[in-house]
């Protein structure tokens, strides 16, 4: 077993190196964490959304390389089962995969609007109607699965589905978007997580010239 | 066992449609189609990529329902195993998944700028340097693909990613979008699928009245 490699970028900017960061965490899986400068133009590319997004996450794991979130997730629940990154329970497996496909595909005017700036704090940030849309559906999908699950995340127990919605909690955070008691209620058990303070205070920390890409969002 | 319900829209169009439906027809599953219009507000929105995607592709089964691609594909791979529709080899099975996700979340450029339309034939069609540069990527991937395993599918054999590809076929088609040689066997082998045949069938009889949607995009 060679240790495994997870390639990202910024954590301050980069939603999907957060997510595909977190994955592995939850999967227990041991990883060398591997940072792609966002100086690097092909990385630009990607974190501004002019080019298809496949440098970042990365996993690279005995001479495997995967290169997608959903798929990263995929494999580590495959090769990491006892850590339940997808649940038991098929029709919690199934609804976990359709709720991470639709953040995984979708939600652009949300994404490029608001993006993911951890150090950034905006309070009365004017959310555009299209941005509003994605949001409501985002709320729903979440008051609909902690309904039926109960919490405290969206299947109930931890899962791949809530590291791919840890982003959107932390720009309604930056962005100052209200949302219902239920909504904030998970926004508070997505923030309380030990690995998401790990990672918040390492974004914080991160240098200056990481910050230049925020004039052009 | 119930019998599966599939919603799909416009043969034609839609491209998600496609996609659900030929990974459906690959697992072997019997099921129904559920047609909505393009008439549908939330339909048109949709497809218009003006709004998240959630009411097609979606699969209801057994008392389930699944309204991701990729959540549908993997549903469909645990029910039926035989199909292969993931490949048993765990690297190749990697790669499906990493390539399946790429076009999942990706390639909004080429998407918007060449949106599927089985019924459209331009041969001079100026294709603009973002959509080019998808295309170009998309060609990098089956190129790769098709030399590690030596085609006629990405994966060798048949797979959820000739689905999740598909449309892109049709769209090099209709645009009259010049690849190499490679690419174009490639091509050749995904129209020569009898799913594709009857799929394009459908789409090419398809009311005019769905065509209204064509102007606007």
């Amino acid at each position: 077993m060679s240790e495994a490699i997870l390639t990202i970028s910024s954590k301050n900017y980069s939603s999907w190196s957060l997510r595909g960061w977190l994955m592995t965490k939850f999967s227990g899986l041991p990883f060398e964490e591997k940072a792609v400068s966002i100086d690097d133009p092909a990385m630009r590319a990607e974190l501004l959304l002019l080019s298809s997004s496949f440098l970042i996450p990365n996993l690279e794991h005995n001479g495997l390389k995967i290169w997608d979130t959903l798929a990263i997730g995929e494999y580590l629940n495959e090769i990491r089962p006892d850590a339940h990154l997808l649940p038991s329970d098929l029709e919690r497996r199934s609804r976990c995969r359709s709720i991470s496909g639709e953040m995984h595909s979708g939600f652009g005017p949300m994404r490029s609007a608001l993006p993911m700036n951890l150090k950034g704090d905006f309070p009365n940030f004017k959310v555009w109607a299209r941005a509003q849309a994605d949001i409501d559906r985002i709320t729903a999908i979440w008051r609909e699965h902690l309904g039926l699950y109960g919490g405290p995340f969206l299947l109930g127990e931890r899962s791949l589905a809530d590291a791919m919605y840890a982003p959107v909690v932390t720009r309604l955070r930056t962005y100052h978007v209200p949302v219902d008691a239920k909504c904030s209620a998970y926004c508070d058990a997505i923030m309380a997580m030990p690995e998401m303070t790990e990672w918040t205070e390492a974004a914080k920390a991160e240098p200056e010239d990481m910050e230049e890409l925020e004039v052009e969002f």
